[in-house]
């Protein structure tokens, strides 16, 4: 079992090439988590902008602030190539393209902007505290096959994932906890899983079946306390067959380390 | 005085090559609005992907689904190129990048998503109805030159935008009203600029200053009704100095049309 560091960090190969070979661990239905592809381009982006760096800016290590993927094709398993762009790089922020490929076809292509979140640590000012949660060891872990799904979820083995049942009677919201199973502390690259680990939103408004992410943000911004994790995923509109999703990720200080946002298609059911 | 469709609308210089003179009436403080130039990179986009259908599936019209740009550097008025590149073409769905090149530097670089929004209209969920909003006419238009600014904004001449006075009570929020000032109709591609013309969250908390834009993520999920449009603008978390803004708009007939997203930098004010 690989953890999630060594799953997402690809061998670099060129000035602007990568291999990584996807795991099977981090996956459902065997498919890699859309959360768990965007971490390796992520990975592969902050290499290559550490090593545009001179010995004089080199100190701080770069976070991905800004994550925009867009999903073109399912990636399986196995071997596939990074290829990075450094757009532009800056003396407190780089910006970053990185795609991921197999067999040939672009599989997803992301937008980074890295810099330093040690500095973005002083809040001035947020809406809203967390929401209510039900404490972490109230809430029943969620099983790698949710009966009657089908699903193997085989990331559920190494993500401890627990469903508020609480949270449950608010139409369109999942609330949970999410903690790495083998004890390693989430770091702001193993945010960008966590923000599309939850279940679809429209599970919660009893629209079944798989919703792939069109187009996924993310923006870190924090450096997550040690602890367990606590996640909000909302939609706010679902009109013909695509939702957008909103998920909010708390630390155990009680701050907003991770604001994320998608648009997923569905299979409408028949009328 | 160009209307918006004129003003963004590239010439085609190759397979995957456009020419465009951004327009100074689109403009803050003498420079090209980042909404703008986010519909100038889509207008070249969705030409890439209609070229890219055969006459079988060339019917409806493609609109940008899903936009997402990092903004790299802030071009001037004038000649500037757009680079395409169709990464998949779909039958419902095209996925392309496009960047805005200037003297040879990127200053900005988008992900799309294009599709057919028609078939969107169907509202299964919305999470709200929009927020009250005083009527347009007892709106104060605002002013192409803000009292005590020392700016000039030139797009405040061709919108007509009206922040909501009512809203003023609410940290970290604006409501407002847009429409064109020619009498324009609004569509997918302009929305893309509604999303980023109220003036920074930040401003109403009392902070002061430019807040150039990192990263916009843009969903357009329906094709506005004809009518003046109903904005709110919010910030969630500012730390450091980053601010991320969110941005709903609703048409005239009540629906979510778009909803935005951004990662905003700003000068911290001396302690």
């Amino acid at each position: 079992m690989a953890g999630f560091q060594a799953a997402t960090t690809p061998r670099r190969s060129g000035e602007d090439a990568y291999e990584i070979d996807l795991d099977p661990q981090w996956t459902v239905g065997g498919r890699p988590n859309g959360g768990y592809l965007l971490a390796v381009l992520a990975q592969a982006a902050l290499d290559r902008a550490v090593r545009a760096r001179t010995a004089l800016d080199r100190e701080a290590l770069p976070h991905p602030q800004s994550s925009s993927a867009i999903y073109l094709a399912s990636p399986e398993v196995g071997p596939a190539t990074v290829e990075t762009e450094l757009l532009r790089h800056g003396r407190t922020a780089d910006q970053l393209r990185a795609r991921l490929v197999q067999d040939g076809a672009v599989c997803i292509e992301a937008l980074f902007v890295t810099g330093d979140l040690e500095s973005a640590a002083d809040v001035r000012w947020v809406d809203a505290p967390p929401p209510e949660f039900t404490p972490f060891d109230d809430c029943p872990r969620s099983p790698v096959e949710p009966p009657g799904s089908g699903l193997h979820i085989d990331m559920l083995e190494v993500v401890d994932q627990r469903l508020d049942p609480a949270g449950f009677g608010t139409a369109g919201e999942f609330r949970g906890w999410a903690r790495l199973a083998d004890g390693a502390a989430f770091d702001p690259v193993s945010l960008l899983f966590v923000v599309d680990c939850l279940p679809p939103a429209t599970f919660a408004l009893g629209i079944a079946g798989w919703t792939p992410t069109l187009e996924l943000t993310a923006y870190i911004r924090a450096i997550p306390e040690p602890g367990p994790l606590r996640l909000r995923q909302r939609a706010r509109l679902v009109s013909g067959n695509l939702t957008d999703q909103v998920c909010d990720v708390w630390d155990s200080k009680d701050r907003l380390v991770a604001q994320a946002t998608q648009l997923a298609s569905f299979r409408a059911p028949s009328p």
